[in-house]
């Protein structure tokens, strides 16, 4: 069955406002990863402005975390302050291996892409 | 089967080299186009400099026409002058549908990814 595309022009994304669940402006996308063997987009570089006292200046947040939001005209998630102080601090590149993919999905309780897809 | 994973930051994305099939530098990429309900790159925007003197400043090509070449640092595609000069000249947030998604890939003799993939 074929849905109808909405297509997104990835240098329009950096400044994107992200949202939480109570739809309070949170912080923003500075870049999203593209896994070039799928050509999908697995994570989003998510910086917090003042958010909650964080420390690091950006987080790798796995693309299934963040669902766009047409009103908000931005990315909203379920992503806790205790999960970002837990998460792993790492370089986007750095990420080459199924099992760094699992530690950084468990780390924000997000959906495996690899259990939902046929192909990856 | 896995196959390790390369990831990519779409904000790097700009600038870089697309070559021809001789390897030559013919112009480079602007842009990614990035289907959001698959989450996948679709179309690649592309500008050719003086490139055989081409009309338009840019054009929307299918990602499929694109191949990575680690050594030459960019991308290669087989994309010719005359399939340059007879493609549609569309917006990429205009494509909507499977009929112009249809056209896009048929203007360049590009793999249609609704082929190919079990999900679409």
């Amino acid at each position: 069955m074929q849905t109808q595309a909405t297509m997104l022009e990835t240098s329009k994304v950096p400044g994107t406002s992200v949202y939480g669940m109570s739809r309070e402006s949170i912080g923003e996308v500075d870049d999203l990863i593209v896994d070039t063997i799928s050509g999908k987009v697995r994570y989003a570089v998510l910086s917090f402005g003042g958010f909650l006292g964080l420390g690091k200046s950006s987080y790798v947040i796995p693309w299934t975390s963040l669902k766009w939001d047409a009103d908000l005209n931005g990315y909203v998630t379920g992503v806790t302050e205790e999960q970002l102080k837990m998460s792993p601090d790492l370089d986007p590149l750095s990420i080459r291996d199924r099992e760094m993919e699992q530690r950084l999905h468990s780390a924000y309780g997000a959906p495996q892409y690899w259990d939902t897809e046929s192909r990856v």
